[in-house]
């Protein structure tokens, strides 16, 4: 399994995610997801993947040595499309191509992207492309795009992420919807990779791993969980029952 | 969708189902999920179910009116059944049964049960019903079992639900699970239907349903998301930024 967030607000975008993979339950891995494409005052870049580790490490080793575009037989990279826009069709085109060279075997394969970032110049986007190649594009409405198991951490998401949202309040906020993910998926786990831009920054504020050592993350779990404890307690008991 | 959970704690079993049935997005109802059997002093059983309605229907009509045993060609029916360990066969023959009458088009339908009650002088148990008609059983070490939509509201059940938790806390806690899942997925809808039974007492505490105008439940969905946005406002922000 796996659980990726992305989380773009008015300051910035934010991207987590984890490193687990499983070949069954006996075989359990790490692996890195969360693909990071930076030239400073230039561009960045963040794709994130979930599903079949051979078929998205395809499509990652693709988008960076770069594929054909069938329109004009130029061959194209991520890191030199001139939008994140353009960027997200290349993504497409390279899942599709993964699926035509390795056939029926995965037809079925269900796997999923999300990629962010910002050219100079050009808007900071967040996209979540499908299995298919098609995709969609993160608005402020709803300013969160989830891949891989994504429902356990989608109820803090809802509630407390809005475009507004401070860059590091959204950060944290994606933190506790790891934490919550990884208590009830055992799939998900432990290194975290997590990337922070800052709008118009051209250059990633935070491009980091977080381990089992780490003091606050290790600090942000505990009062997670001593504060829903709280939370639940303080609320009165259901009326429904004999009345005492 | 669906979502219901049964809690079996030391005092007794707590079950909660919620009403929306859907065919589509645009063909919601409400039907009621939770079946209370109960006869005063003598037995009380309450059988949720999820997934496809007709199949689960048919099911619960079929436990109702009786079906055979084929090993001794007697006419069973769920409120005659001597234990609920011998209930929840009858629940699996049935769901064998439809199976087999419904044929091809129901081989892949995807539908599960929840089963717990007490019969006088017998254990207080709780099942959950798979699809094939198999089932395993609630057991201290994790004193709950959801069907339906699960996964939203499982993190809460997760870390507040022990075997020593008191009843009402159970109810409480199965009320946020709800919550949590009803604002995550539109499939999951009020009213939602409760059942409180104590052990030994042969009698439903509780038996009712919590509608749009309940105000124990308003109060509760208010509290709990002012206690969630107090809880990660409470959170230090992330040091892993710049330094300011």
């Amino acid at each position: 399994m796996t659980y990726c967030c992305g989380i773009l607000v008015k300051e910035g975008l934010v991207m987590i995610a984890d490193t687990r993979t499983n070949a069954g339950l006996d075989n359990i891995s790490t692996f890195r997801k969360l693909n990071i494409f930076e030239s400073r005052g230039q561009y960045v870049m963040m794709l994130a993947s979930a599903g079949n580790l051979s078929f998205t490490q395809n499509v990652v080793s693709l988008v960076t040595e770069g594929i054909e575009n069938p329109e004009n037989q130029e061959t194209e990279r991520l890191v030199t499309m001139p939008s994140i826009f353009a960027a997200a069709h290349l993504v497409g085109r390279a899942i599709r191509k993964v699926r035509e060279i390795d056939g029926g075997a995965f037809q079925e394969a269900n796997i999923s992207f999300l990629l962010g970032g910002q050219i100079a110049g050009r808007r900071l986007r967040l996209f979540m492309i499908y299995s298919a190649g098609n995709f969609i594009e993160c608005t402020p409405d709803a300013p969160f795009l989830q891949i891989g198991e994504h429902k356990y951490g989608k109820p803090i998401l809802d509630r407390a992420v809005k475009y507004d949202t401070e860059l590091y309040d959204a950060l944290k906020i994606g933190l506790i919807s790891m934490d919550s993910t990884m208590r009830s998926n055992l799939g998900v786990g432990l290194p975290i990779d997590i990337g922070v831009l800052r709008r118009d920054a051209q250059a990633l504020e935070v491009n980091t791993r977080i381990d089992i050592g780490d003091i606050y993350f290790h600090d942000l779990r505990d009062r997670w969980s001593t504060a829903l404890k709280q939370a639940h307690l303080a609320i009165p008991r259901p009326p429904y029952g004999p009345k005492v």
